[in-house]
């Protein structure tokens, strides 16, 4: 038990120090290491396997509603990322530049993609010509770069990995139809696997993706009640189809512009995992997306027949379709404990002589620590069954989490007063008028997130013009 | 009719032309696109398709024998790019340099990764202390950049993708064990998935990758008797370990140097695939790789319940856990076989009036162009059965070509003789001299493809110097 102790006495309270916890955390758990390219991160095994089980259960959604897979060149032309005027402006500042190919200067220089658009346009002006060809429902898996001058390892970093879909349609509803749908998919995603509540809703102009016409969010509340902006789904309508001369034949072979999306999530979701689920011991994983949901510790494995046991236990747990390893290295069970408790595998199968003896073993939860005494023959039934018990505990406490921390204020002073003693969601009515925007923003530190799409009337003004207000809205600070 | 033949006739002859109809293949087979940045390409969906399935059918096999996956930084500093000499000079001449991040030029020039070797040496150097943490055995899945001057999809471009793995190892025996062992997993691979038989052997000096002690390769023969490098693994020694200070602290409590390896396949399978297999009407893919395996073409569909039938057929065989898909555009039925084979689809089901009245169908093979009329209830039998021996014949037929095209030969004149008339490997004896070597290049075009590791005696000799010589070479023009 001493071990034990060390190693959690490892990681900072998350009570004293949200921002170190979490450090400690991604340090601590494997899931990331630094390298020399500052503010590039090594992914690990065990953040990579956990985005590998994201990217599988997100690519089979995406498939199922009849996305395809393309991989799109790493590199954009510096004339390509100046066609559209809004889309250069918003990525221009923050990409890396290339200038050189092995000893020679290059005669145009070429970004690394902060994300792709100007690509997917340009294969859709060459390769879509008709009513016919649409709609195009495309994605992509692979990392991009944005020059952020302060980086957190999955929140922010230079280099991060995302899925980026781009899909053309021929009309205006279809292409908003999409929109919504994805962002629908994002949020059952969230919620079903991650077991992240997230807000849904519409941006605001200001914060709205560099040339799109409406940007929706997901929004999800970290244990410390700050925002994460977990998914983003994008409505271009025309206007890169304008820009990259995107058009295609409509059945009465008249000339069309195409109705444009885009939509992604990234490696930010690793981020929410931690800070929405994690507790002092370590990470906590829903079993759902979890790399390991079960864990095999022997006790007393000297005595005869004890890492027998185990190993057998361990194969009928794999053979009914779980996740489980078993560790037989020679550390001591209470290192364990506290190793795969920091790793945050949902369940932990204890077994030793004694139940050997009495035909069971123990289940310990890594949520709650409730143990529970099952029979060998009964944890094909016991382990999906407590792995959904734990799936929807962790989704209730964050939920718990962000109904009390979100507010609701009639004018901006109730705001700051808000803003004085708590950090979460700031529920208020809205005129729309960017001036307001504002000056919340700068009044109580808090940028908007969005005007969900379940509305309340919280007053009928705005709380700080005191014009008409029909909007609800939701302010918070964010990550 | 008219239709197929127009489409057939857009792709060059491969008897006239080996170079455009390859060209032509992935153009009209919709596997690339080109994008505006010179000398990288577009994944389109089919050709992405294809990629995915080598990545998931590999990516078990990694998994099965204890490898586990990570993202490394998509960038490298020149210093740490400059660490190992040999490394340095292979690559450096033909990498993409970034020197501004946003507006500001940065302090040190980074390199876009050609290849990883230097990233994962830094990692194993921090995070590997003791032979308890050996070995590690990781891989990556990304795309990486190399300047080349001439490229073709494929084959040669400033960007590919493909998987990179970088193991560390307590002894030199155990990182040669896994050297050959990778080396051993993509031949499996290669001949009994992508239907492609290989020479496996060990590279000359010359042909070495850069900074390794040993380069294993499996070398192809493509239809027009070149050959294609199609996979390689090195063992590195401790040459890195030494650079990068990569110690552990083995059992004796004594500080070790590292022994390690590297192993990498890209989506220049992709090209050998077609190249391999591929006709004049268009690409033939190996079932047990192919996205679509089958497709389901009603013909008459316009008769009552032809469409009904067609559908009801593809969720039967669907079911059976065949990748399968049916055409029901307005199209011709003669311009969708055209199209199928241009996409090299393994199967053709065609099914119409009479057929349904007869409870039968019919099945189409493409590589043979063979039919086979089955019964309803026999098609989740027949299906696997066909597509097996197809599996098959395209091996046979690969290897038929590999053998027809192999020459011996017991002098320099011999060699020269073979390739005047012929383009295929020529098997001799070598000395081991790197002058004999270049000699045989300089005279015949053929740089060296590997030392197979089935040898034979072919003479006594080294058909260049006449000293006595104990290894048989294998030498080729290669893609």
């Amino acid at each position: 038990m001493a071990e034990q102790k060390k190693l959690v006495s490892e990681i900072t309270s998350m009570d004293v120090d949200f921002a170190q916890w979490y450090t400690d955390i991604v340090k601590k758990a494997e899931m990331i290491d630094y390298s020399s390219v500052k503010g590039c991160v090594i992914m690990r095994p065990y953040a990579q396997a956990l985005w590998e089980n994201i990217q599988h259960t997100l690519d089979g959604m995406f498939k199922a509603t009849g996305h395809e897979n393309v991989a799109m060149p790493i590199f954009i032309p510096e004339s390509l990322l100046q066609k559209e005027k809004d889309h250069v402006e918003g990525f221009a500042p923050e990409v890396a530049w290339v200038t050189h190919g092995g000893t020679e200067k290059l005669e145009e220089r070429l970004c690394v993609r902060p994300t792709s658009e100007t690509l997917f346009c340009e294969h859709y002006a060459k390769t879509v010509r008709s009513w016919r060809d649409l709609p195009k429902l495309y994605n992509q898996w692979c990392s991009v770069v944005r020059w952020e001058k302060t980086t957190r390892p999955f929140l922010r970093s230079r280099e991060f990995w995302w899925q980026e879909g781009h899909t053309v349609h021929a009309t205006a509803e279809e292409a908003m139809e999409e929109t919504l749908r994805m962002l629908n998919i994002y949020a059952t995603f969230c919620e079903e696997y991650l077991a992240i509540p997230v807000l849904k809703g519409e941006k605001t102009e200001k914060e709205r993706f560099a040339g799109a016409e409406k940007t929706y969010t997901i929004e999800a509340m970290m244990h410390d009640g700050k925002a994460l902006q977990s998914g983003t789904s994008h409505y271009f309508g025309n206007g890169f189809a304008k820009a990259f001369d995107m058009q295609y034949t409509d059945k009465n072979n008249t000339l069309q512009y195409m109705e444009q999306t885009s939509w992604g999530v990234s490696t930010r979701l690793i981020g929410a995992i931690i800070m929405t689920h994690g507790d002092n011991e370590g990470l906590v994983l829903p079993p759902r997306i979890a790399p390991t949901q079960l864990v095999v510790i022997p006790v007393a494995s000297h005595k005869p027949g004890v890492t027998e046991k185990a190993q057998e236990l361990l194969e009928q747990i794999k053979a009914s379709g779980i996740r489980a390893k078993i560790d037989l290295s020679e550390n001591s069970p209470g290192w364990k404990f506290a190793e795969y408790e920091m790793k945050g595998v949902p369940l932990r199968l204890e077994v030793g002589p004694r139940d050997i003896e009495a035909g069971q073993c123990v289940l310990v939860r890594r949520d709650s620590r409730e143990k529970t005494v099952v029979k060998f023959e009964e944890l094909n039934t016991v382990i999906p069954r407590l792995s959904e018990e734990i799936q929807q505990a962790l989704f209730d406490k964050a939920l718990k989490n962000r109904e009390e921390h979100t507010y609701t204020a009639k004018s901006l002073d109730e705001m700051k007063e808000i803003m004085k003693e708590h950090v979460g969601f700031v529920k208020s009515m809205w005129c729309g008028d960017l001036a307001c925007e504002e000056k919340v923003k700068e009044e109580t530190g808090m940028p908007s997130r969005c005007m969900p799409f379940e509305q309340e009337t919280i007053s009928d003004v705005c709380p700080v013009c005191g014009k008409p207000a029909h909007k609800m809205i939701v302010w918070g600070i964010a990550y």
